[in-house]
């Protein structure tokens, strides 16, 4: 394929966005702002081989605060306070390791299409981003045309097929999301990982993208029963970083579901990039270099 | 009036953004994703007082990043690239001095509707915002109605005054901006403010809201002849500290003119909310502790 143009990218990412704007708002959502700088945020503790180096922190009046690594525990307590739909275009920060370079796939900054609904089901997420990818899919090919060149982008087919994450590592060995991804044309829903200490292990969900692109959301059900979710922080050593958490659970957390897709892995499978550095106007990728 | 509830304020927040989105859009701009780490950011170097503390920095893969103040040199690097109309609803964070708490109008996090104008002169700057304004807040009177109570919300009118700012401080004395935004009842123009180094003295402007809202937008024509650029660098001593945008410049500016409007200023005027503050749903206020 021809060299990706900055301009091209950037019409690719436009009409991400803006499909998202439209289509969650029209699916009842209300957009919030992204929230930065935390007394909380994810503390990542299911990401296998604890990839991410450290939580960027600075030290401000007097507190230390952490850099967004996601908004999941902002959500939930939107969610508490009796939010129902909402979505956020939230920037988030990730440390992770130089190796990663090599995923082609990660970027230690990048903006996620974060969204939580209220007592939602796995199936009602599904239903939602299938919905969102076909139309954006369409949506791109139709208006970015001259962007995409001689990509060839092949139309997205809701609804996706939907594995067994141990039924997949029985078949295909731990190396299953890239095999699967490689040998796929469509989108697929990987359910059943081990996760983080707020997804629900039984009701949480990956979606992998075609064509080697491999995964660009994750999310699930979450746990809402106070006990078990301090349990689980326990179990994960993570219960004394975060108190103000542990305070807001013993209040009482509201059931959801939800999920973040990520532009750039989308525009990246949009655009046929062979790196996500190609589709970010200021790559922020592990292992590399800031310029500007 | 009645206590403001958090799903209004929301509910005002995601009408000024979708109107946002869809007004910038409209006017031939695409939207660009936040950067929210930089080699460089802007410097703050105009705002009278030092207002703020430090520049918030994390140290990773061996470089010292600062989080983004505000993306003006990011932005002129991407009309240099040659982008011509681009909008980013761009999160910004400005570690102030705990005093600001008491304006009513300053957040140490932020999201601004970031532009910038290629080859553009103030006069384009000022009728993009006009119509932005005017139309924004019909928008929200239409739209959000039972959010906004018993606000009263007086229509705005474009074209707003202008005034230079020594005509005003010859006037009103330095407390000017205070004293006419309480005494107007529409959106009027500060012009020729002494600014940050990238801001053309006698091309830039503020937009000050009326009620005693205050500041809502700061913006100019920016100095793009290299020689001038350099030596005003030179003269508020960040020349040492921002080598990655004297290289950029030795490479040759492009004219442009833009401006940052705050989302949560706005909301504060649109609802008539006492502190931004209250219009923030996890509020960041200088002199405050953060509580999640």
């Amino acid at each position: 394929m021809t060299e990706l143009k900055k301009i091209d990218v950037a019409r690719v990412t436009d009409k991400v966005l803006d499909h998202a704007q439209r289509y969650f708002r029209g699916e009842g959502f209300i957009e919030i702002k992204p929230v930065m700088l935390g007394r909380v945020t994810d503390p990542l503790d299911g990401d296998p081989g604890s990839a991410v180096l450290k939580t960027g922190t600075i030290e401000y009046g007097g507190q230390n605060l952490s850099l967004m690594q996601s908004m999941i525990l902002h959500k939930q307590k939107l969610i508490a306070e009796g939010f129902d739909r909402i979505f956020i275009l939230s920037p988030n920060i990730r440390l992770e390791q130089p190796q990663r370079e090599k995923t082609g796939r990660h970027a230690f900054e990048f903006v996620q299409i974060d969204f939580e609904i209220a007592h939602a089901k796995k199936e009602d997420v599904f239903e939602l981003v299938e919905g969102f990818l076909a139309s954006v899919s369409k949506a791109v090919e139709t208006d970015c045309a001259e962007s995409l060149g001689t990509r060839g982008l092949k139309c997205i087919k809701a609804p996706f097929d939907r594995y067994h994450v141990k039924d997949l590592e029985a078949e295909f060995g731990p190396d299953w999301e890239t095999i699967m991804s490689e040998e796929n044309d469509q989108p697929f829903w990987a359910l059943g990982l081990e996760r983080e200490f707020y997804d629900d292990e039984k009701n949480n969900y990956d979606l992998i993208l075609p064509e080697g692109y491999g995964e660009v959301l994750s999310g699930g059900q979450r746990v809402h029963e106070t006990q078990k979710v301090l349990e689980r922080m326990e179990a994960h050593g993570i219960l004394e970083t975060n108190r103000e958490y542990v305070e807001f659970a013993k209040q009482g957390i509201v059931p959801s579901a939800g999920g973040g897709i990520g532009v750039d892995r989308l525009v990246r499978y949009f655009t046929g990039a062979e790196h996500v550095a190609d589709v970010q106007l200021f790559p922020r990728i592990p292992g590399r270099s800031v310029e500007f």
